[in-house]
C-alpha cells in the first residue's frame, strides 16, 4: 500500500476480492468451537472455501492444499496447540501464509503463553486481535475481561506497530477503529458498526476474511485492509434492516457476499501515514 | 420473591436486566458444542459477555473473573466432567454461583452419573432441566429420549421441590409450563412459545439467561423467574413474524436484546404459591 | 421404489414424512464440530430428534434408542472414530440403519483410511458424500479440495453402483444433481439451489433428513430419494426470497419444516432407471 493520497484502495481492494472469487482458495482453520460454523459462513460467503481440521494425523497434510491458514485459540487445550505448530511450521516451509488469532491472551496464562509460544515456534505474518490482547502480545499490560478488551484504549498505533516491529509481522487491532501495520505504515479504518458487538465471533469472522484476502495477495498490509474495510462495510449494511442481533446476523452473511467495487469505492473510510 | 399479590415482579425483573446492562458479568460457560454459539450470542443478546473455556489448564483461572459459572454436560467426555469440577470448586470458593444444565441425565448412565457427581463434588445453586432430567436428579424415574423428556409430566412443583430441598439449591423445571423453586416457594411460569420446541440449544439457551440474571442478583428464585419470563417473552414475540424455525431463531436474538421494562410488566404471566 | 412409471413418488414420499412427524425417531449424531448445530436444527425442522453424543463411554449405549445413527468425520479425530465403531456395532446388532457421510475422503490419509475402517468395521446402510468422495470409496481417484468435490464429475452413476455393489449398501453421490443407488437401480434427483453451495454443512445437513427417512423406512433407496427431494425442494424455496446467504440458511430451515405433499408431489423430479 501507498500513501493517503492514493485513490485507487477502492479499486484494488477490489481486484483481490475477484481474485478470491476465480481462485477460490483453501483456508485451513484450527479454530475454536464457538466461532467454526460462523467463521466457515464468512470465508464461503467472501468467495474462498474453508477447511476446518485440527487433528494431529492430518494437519499437516491438510494444510499443503490451503492459501492460507488461520490459527484462533479460543478454545483451546495444550493438543490443539501442538496442531497449530505443526500445521504452522508446514505453511511456513511452504510459503503460505499464517494468520493469528490469539482469542483471549491475558485472560489466563494458557492463553498468554500459548500465544506467544505460537509465535515463537512459527513464522505468523498477520497477527488480528483486539487492543488487549495484541497488548499483551506486544508485551504491554492488557485489560481483557473474557475476551473482550475493556478499559482505555489509547496508543492503539504505536502498540500495534510496536509488535510489527518486534515479530516483524503485520499487526492488527481491531475496535472502534481498525488499526493494521506492518511497523512503517499505519492504516486506520473506519468501517464497521456497533452491532458487530452484539453477536459473538465477529473478530473470529474478521480474521477469517483476513486469511481468505491474504491467500490471493502477498502485500498483507493492503490484503488486511481490504478485508476489514470488506467486513466493515457489511456490517454497516446489515444494521439498515436488522431489528436485532439475531437478522442483523442473518444480514451480515448477505452483505458479505453481495460486496462489490461500487459498494467498496464508495464506502471505504482509510486513513493511511506513517510512524 | 414474595407472594403472589406482589405486585411489582415486572419492576423488580427489569431492574435486574438493567443491572446486567450496566455491569455486564462475564458469565464462564463449560458448555456442549452444539449450544455454544447459540448460548454465546444469547448471553451477549440479554446484554452480559459470554466466554466458553473449558481445558482443565485454565478453567480455575478463567472463572475467577467471572460472575456466574454454568456447567452444561449436553456432549460431555470425563475430562470435560474434571474441568467443570475444578472450575466448580474455585467459584464456590469465591461465592461464584454455579448453574447446572444437566442435559440428557438419565439417558446415559455417564450423563447421569456425571450430573449427580457435579452435584456432589460442587455446590450447585441453580440446576435447570427437563422434567426427566429433574426427576432423575430428585431420584425418581425419568423418561428421557436422547435429550427430549417424554411421557406425562406430572407433580412438577413436587419433584422440583423435592429435589431442591435435598440438595438445598433453586431447582427449575422448564417445560410447558416452567416451575422454579427453592424448595419452599414455587413460581410457576407460563411465558413460551411451542416453536422453542422446534429448534435445538433452546434448554441451554434459557440457563445461559439463568446464569446472566443470577451473576447480578443472589435472590436465585428471582433471577431465575426472571430470565426464564424473559426468555418466554422473547419467544412469544419471536414467533408473531416468523415463517418457520429459521426465521423464528432470528427473530428470538432480536427479542431477547429487544426486552425492556413494559414489555416484561404488561406480558409476564407468573403465578407464585408455596408448597 | 420402482421404476420411473412409478407416479407415485411424491404421495410415498409424504408417507415417509408423516411417519417422521408422527414417530418422532431418535437420530443419533457422531459428527463435525461446525455442522453440529445446522444438523441437530436440520432433524428437529423435518420433525425428528436429534442427540449428539461422542464420548466413548456413552455411545453404545445411547444408541440403542435410536432410530439411526449418523457418522460423520468432518472433524475426524482418531479416538471419536473409535467412538463410531462402538456405535455403529451396536447398531448393526440391533439392526438400527446406520448412515456414513465420509466428509473429505481424498484430502488426508487419515480421512480416507477412517473412512475405510468403518465401511470394514461397521456393515453402512448408507453413504452420502460428494463425487470426490465416494470415488475414494469406490477405489478410483477423486479430485478434492479441502472438503469441496473439484474437476470433472462424469459416471456419477457407475461410480456411485460400484461402490454400492461393492459394499452392498446405498450410494449416494450429491452434486448438481443427486444420484441414489443400490448397485440396480438408479434415481436421479433435479431439485435444489446453487445457493446451497453458498453456506457450510448442506451436504451434513441432507445426511441428517437421510438418517432421520431412514430411521422410520426400510426402503433405503426410498428414505434417501425422500430426504433429498425434500432437502432439495427445501432449498428452491429458500432462495425465493432470500438476499443472499445469511437469509437463505434462515429461510432453509424454514422450508425444511414447511412440506407438505403438495410442495412435494408438486416440485419432485426424480428419474429412475437401471443400470
Amino acid at each position: 500500500m501507498k500513501s493517503n493520497k492514493d485513490t485507487n484502495v477502492g479499486k484494488r481492494i477490489s481486484e483481490i476480492l475477484e481474485r478470491i472469487h476465480k481462485e477460490k482458495p483453501l483456508i485451513h482453520n484450527i479454530t475454536n468451537m464457538v466461532a467454526m460454523n460462523d467463521t466457515a459462513n464468512s470465508i464461503l460467503a467472501i468467495g474462498a472455501l474453508p477447511i476446518m481440521a485440527h487433528a494431529q494425523e492430518e494437519v499437516g497434510e491438510m494444510v499443503k492444499a490451503a492459501g492460507a491458514l488461520l490459527l484462533n485459540i479460543g478454545t483451546l487445550t495444550p493438543e490443539q496447540i501442538e496442531s497449530m505448530i505443526i500445521a504452522g511450521q508446514v505453511a511456513n516451509s511452504l510459503k503460505i501464509p499464517v494468520i493469528l488469532d490469539p482469542v483471549g491472551a491475558g485472560a489466563t496464562n494458557l492463553r498468554t503463553e500459548s500465544a506467544l509460544k505460537l509465535q515463537e515456534k512459527v513464522k505468523i505474518n498477520i497477527v488480528r486481535g483486539n487492543f488487549a490482547e495484541i497488548s499483551i502480545l506486544a508485551g504491554l499490560k492488557g485489560n481483557i475481561k473474557g475476551v473482550e478488551s475493556v478499559g482505555s484504549e489509547k496508543n492503539s498505533a504505536e502498540i500495534a506497530c510496536s509488535l510489527a516491529r518486534k515479530c516483524n509481522q503485520v499487526a492488527i487491532i481491531t475496535g472502534k477503529k481498525d488499526i493494521v501495520t506492518d511497523g512503517k505504515m499505519v492504516v486506520e479504518i473506519d468501517n464497521g458498526s456497533p452491532m458487530l458487538r452484539t453477536i459473538t465471533a465477529t473478530g473470529c469472522m474478521a480474521t477469517s476474511l483476513i486469511a481468505s484476502f491474504a491467500a490471493v495477495c502477498d502485500d498483507y498490509v493492503l490484503a488486511s485492509t481490504g478485508a476489514l474495510v470488506c467486513f466493515g462495510l457489511a456490517g454497516e449494511r446489515a444494521v439498515l434492516k436488522a431489528k436485532g442481533p439475531g437478522t442483523f446476523k442473518s444480514n451480515l452473511f448477505d452483505e458479505i457476499y453481495n460486496l462489490n467495487e461500487e459498494i467498496i469505492s464508495k464506502g471505504l473510510k482509510v486513513n493511511i501515514y506513517e510512524l
